[in-house]
């Protein structure tokens, strides 16, 4: 496991309940690559934009693709972003309305992206995003075209300034409100995965892959 | 059900996939509704932050809420802000890389957000909040207090300018690539919840909420 941290800068460090705050890269690592989905931050004709992409990490950067087309890569290039991946692991219900909480894991990184122009470099790094989602498909698939390659774009980015914030764990009521008539608890929340459902044009014959069945997310 | 549209405006125009784009309110309002989970995107110092909330929807607002000192909330008051609401619905896996996709529903909300001070107004929204959530829990609880409401900011933002991006189904293949050996289908995610976990201080004799067994998410 990494032993790096990622050093908290004015806008990492952790304000709120500062006790949640973890700027360890074993903890920043493990949020990143337990959930596919990403919220990323850009700012476009002096507004903030919001987009949900997949990302996916490899060593020290995280990635996330979109058509070349795209005006989230488009603007992200070489622009200040804010990539935020959060994972929502329950509510919790507490005996007042105002110690209502959730328990969740989420990262904020921020920093400057970076468009990936080889292809090489492209290739590589979307068979690490399907390695890593779904093992052993990429060398299943009819191989990628150059001109598929050219029309995806990938953008990168170090993760040098990122700050991770965790709850978990039962409601923490007022002393005196312990002794009320009240249930009080979590209620466990995850992503899970149903059962893979064939493509309807499926060639007869063809089942689904172990690596399927066996995706985890969470 | 409601009949207005969001008007699409440049930047909500869906650019990318077209088709994938709504503007109806019954299609974004049901998925703001099926999330509590929002990331909501401001600019602070010149950069992009996006911070995760819990959100909430009554008629024609979007509403979410911090602590007084929170700095999304102080740099949010009166700014531009886009509040994104996503569901990852599954992943798609294709015969070839390129046509890999993920079946969600999305929807980017930009606006002016604006605080609510009056205390009345800021407790009739927290228990439209809970009730949302775990209906008739707010009037079994420990009675808001004063100071609590005084510490607790409340954010809000009409419902004028917003999108919603959809993709389902199954994956689109080029046509030759349908006679490939390659299994295709989807993988269906959804957020489960949990048996509720009592509190480890919770009072004996007391049992879990019907309404608490109820939550469904998603």
């Amino acid at each position: 496991m990494s032993q790096k941290n990622a050093a908290p800068s004015p806008r990492t460090r952790v304000k709120r309940v500062h006790e949640r705050g973890a700027y360890d890269r074993t903890t920043i690592d493990a949020i990143l690559d337990a959930s596919p989905i990403a919220h990323v931050g850009y700012i476009f004709e002096d507004a903030p934009f919001v987009t949900p992409t997949l990302h996916w990490r490899e060593g020290d950067h995280v990635y996330w693709h979109g058509s070349a087309a795209s005006r989230m890569i488009e603007t992200a290039d070489g622009a200040e972003v804010c990539l935020t991946v959060t994972l929502l692991d329950g509510l919790v219900l507490a005996r007042s309305a105002f110690h209502h909480s959730a328990n969740y894991r989420s990262v904020m990184l921020f920093g400057r992206a970076t468009l990936i122009s080889d292809p090489e470099a492209k290739e590589a790094r979307l068979k690490a995003f399907m390695e890593g989602l779904v093992p052993g498909r990429w060398e299943t698939l009819r191989p990628i075209l150059q001109k598929e390659l050219k029309a995806t774009s990938i953008l990168s980015m170090p993760i040098i300034e990122a700050s991770a914030k965790v709850r978990t764990g039962p409601p923490k009521d007022d002393e005196p409100d312990y002794a009320l008539d009240i249930w009080a608890g979590t209620l466990p929340l995850q992503i899970s995965t149903g059962a893979p459902v064939d493509d309807p044009r499926l060639k007869p014959g063809l089942c689904v892959p172990e690596a399927v069945r066996g995706v985890k997310i969470g």
